[in-house]
């Protein structure tokens, strides 16, 4: 049995041929005009809409996941659907430029010049555990790139394969309904399978989501073909919270139980759990952290896997010399741990305390000045997040923590918690290595389409052989951006 | 002695120093004005057209190039320089995007989101050994990079060593005496200098332009480094041309002087040379491309080395069963050589004949039918460019050609030659690997500022921490697209 113990590992062949039928949908899917696809978008949202108590009782079953947490993920998942069959309706996201021709540019005549977006071809999405809507079968990767024009392949997550098979079948059928070709989208299940799909030609790129040690590993596999592609890993990330003594003073309490509420959530297994306090010293809202640490609830992890590398995490930190157990969390259950460590602590065991423990724990740390909390911010990695908590009087004093911040996370957020993922046009997720392995996209938000999309240039073409979003006359009513030769 | 004979290689002190310096002026570039951008981008254009006499009789000396070509290639770099100061400019590639917040949002309350473009931090670009100014020292990539707001550490190509030395001194000091800090901008020297430079964690993207195995090679260490970084290659292209019978009859005899004429032009030495000229069965042109070829002029090559490699690559091709030389070249000049392959020898010997011959080299291959050019463009690895030559009448004839060649190249262009390349904002110089290494980015044309930069999301930030992009007072005058909730 293989770790999907109720479906078994695709075959070799049948792995050929889900590839041989994407391969061959790709160039269907690039001519197909951005209505169809977002018609198609909105029937796969649609069926999964439909079938939602089916569905959260497979997620239940297979996460530990509540019916309230499942049944908000997958209203997720269907709006995230719906936003990129809108995205993909628009247009925008083809950027196309018309640059006219020019007789007397000034380095000579320049010919008429088109360009815009092609999507990429077959995209391996490889499904996360924590998500078994968002980031899974028809989860955020999946959205983009079917809004992109580019077939899909999933590698089913082994956490969730039942589940992941029905929302297979769910998908399948609504995208052919609404006149997807064959080969648009199908689901693969097994460990050899996902990484002898990323070596074949005919995939075209491949988005990930999970721990840095397997993200890398892909992320090597991907550049290391004869012709390398683009893979976008969403690894890992610490997500550190900084607190003023202004925002202590004015709302410690809230910040001590909105900390805990964040860390806990989810049995802390969120790519954006904060798993670091920063207070200043004297904060005095150790008691209140401590009670309600002590009072979260015990929450099963995702699967036993999971449960094991935790426990392995919080045996490691726990025993760093100079770390103080807050509290000590059950290990069974498991309940939250938290830890407290000192700024020079941390800076001795970065290896133990500056990576990622997928699960309820988090490290306070208390610094005396902003320049010690500057000179720890510098001692990160890249992040997903940073979060700076500060009174609206203190921006002088937070300047220098905030641009240190930024240089290492794609969001700096203030006043709040990094866990909650908006769905929006100007939500960035992803930052520097290793929270991803590409800082230069998002993988959630419209933004993302762009992944799977290279660019192209017509010069001189006859209108004849234009596709649709470079012509004059306009047929698909895409936004143009037209330069005019002066 | 190195081989750049005149100037030693930089020693690992002085790499770590400009290392050093190029990190630190990365906050400071970040922080300043695209108008300041702008201006110092001016500066650097207006001091090489003020030294121009004295670079191109640098360059000459250690080109073989041509003086006409040579200050051709002058204005096209200064003018690029100024053409980065317009985009820096606009602040249009920010990309600045408001999400106002939205407490009625579906999925609930959602934020307030404003996101960015940061620049990357310092940029290593590797110079090209064949466009002495437009993609070395002060070329493209430094451009871009510059305009992006990265600091640039060139590693100057060993083919023209005191040019690139006198160009960094000139744009250095007319960068700085345009306001920008020191570290902005540097030069250095030395094959293992540039290696090393690689895998230095300052280093933050690279851009490189040449032949495959240097280019791959330098890939794999950017994607080894325990942090990843962008890596911007632009390798090798082989440029097929496809001709229709229809443009045989209404304008043969111009295609076969264009077409050597770009061949040949110099000395083959363009990454857009076209490599195959493929004619339909009957077209009587031989005669008139083996005259053009016999009368175009031998060429020395930039240097020994890249004359001694093709010579070897001229005797591979010349050497497989079944290509007839139409034109065999003086070795020693190069002049021009001519061969001509079947469809079936060109298939069979891919490894010999679908390389790219840096030099003057071309191959004409006769097809019989529609359906053995579109099985014949099918072989094709990834290119710069593709072109058909067609007449208006045909496009039904090509259309199923057309789009087999945009999915293997970046540029199709129609009835010209892909020889010169402009400098717009719809050009893409990058195509499929191995054309390039990343082929949803451009070296060439003012989109190519978007490889050196990467999203930042500020999130509910109070207004005093905002950067001047995405403050609602808008003090720099950026383009900013604001959505409003509903």
């Amino acid at each position: 049995m293989t770790a999907t113990d109720s479906i078994p590992d695709t075959t070799g062949a049948e792995l050929d041929a889900a590839l041989q039928r994407a391969n061959r949908a790709a160039e269907e899917m690039c001519a197909q005009p951005p209505a169809g696809r977002a018609r198609q978008l909105r029937a796969a949202a649609d069926a999964l809409d439909a079938a939602a108590a089916e569905l959260v009782d497979l997620a239940r079953a297979e996460s530990n996941l509540s019916e309230a947490r499942l049944t908000g993920e997958l209203a997720r998942t269907t709006f995230q659907l719906r936003l990129f069959a809108e995205t993909a309706d628009s247009g925008e996201f083809l950027h196309v430029v018309l640059d006219r021709a020019d007789p007397d540019f000034p380095l000579g005549p320049k010919p008429d010049l088109r360009r815009m977006l092609l999507p990429l071809g077959p995209v391996l999405v490889f499904a996360a555990s924590n998500f078994p809507f968002a980031f899974s079968v028809a989860g955020g990767d999946t959205a983009a790139a079917l809004a992109a024009g580019c077939p899909v392949l999933v590698k089913a997550h082994p956490g969730h394969p039942a589940l992941s098979q029905r929302t297979a079948e769910i998908v399948g059928e609504a995208l052919r309904s609404a006149g997807a070709p064959e080969g648009a989208f199908d689901v693969v299940f097994g460990f050899e399978t996902g990484s002898n799909a990323l070596q074949d030609p005919r995939i075209r790129a491949a988005a990930f989501t999970g721990s840095v040690p397997a993200g890398r590993a892909l992320h090597d596999i991907a550049a290391a073909r004869p012709d390398p592609i683009p893979f976008f890993g969403e690894l890992g990330s610490l997500n550190p919270v900084f607190v003023t003594p202004g925002a202590v003073r004015a709302r410690g309490a809230d910040i001590a139980s909105g900390y805990v509420n964040s860390y806990c959530g989810n049995a802390g297994q969120l790519c954006t759990k904060p798993g670091l306090l920063f207070l200043p010293a004297g904060h005095g809202l150790g008691e209140a952290l401590v009670g309600h640490a002590r009072d979260a609830a015990a929450h099963p992890m995702l699967n036993e896997r999971l449960h094991e590398g935790f426990e392995q995490r919080r045996r490691e930190a726990t025993e760093v010399p100079g770390v103080q157990v807050l509290v000590d969390g059950d290990a069974a259950g498991p309940s939250p741990t938290l830890l407290a460590a000192s700024v020079d602590t941390l800076l001795e065991h970065r290896e133990a305390l500056l990576a990622e423990a997928f699960g309820p724990l988090s490290i306070v740390v208390e610094y005396d000045s902003p320049q010690e909390a500057n000179r720890v911010a510098e001692a990160f990695a890249g992040n997903l997040t940073a979060t700076v908590h500060a009174e609206d009087d203190e921006a002088g004093l937070v300047g220098g923590l905030v641009r240190r911040l930024r240089e290492r996370a794609g969001r700096v957020l203030f006043n709040g918690w990094p866990t909650g993922v908006a769905v929006s046009p100007a939500m960035q997720h992803g930052g520097p290595y290793p929270a991803t392995t590409d800082a230069r996209f998002t993988s959630v938000g419209t933004a993302s389409i762009e992944r799977f999309l290279r660019p192209v240039t017509y010069q001189n073409a006859p209108a004849g052989v234009l596709p649709e979003p470079l012509r004059d006359d306009n047929p698909w009513n895409i936004p143009q951006t037209v330069h005019q030769p002066g």
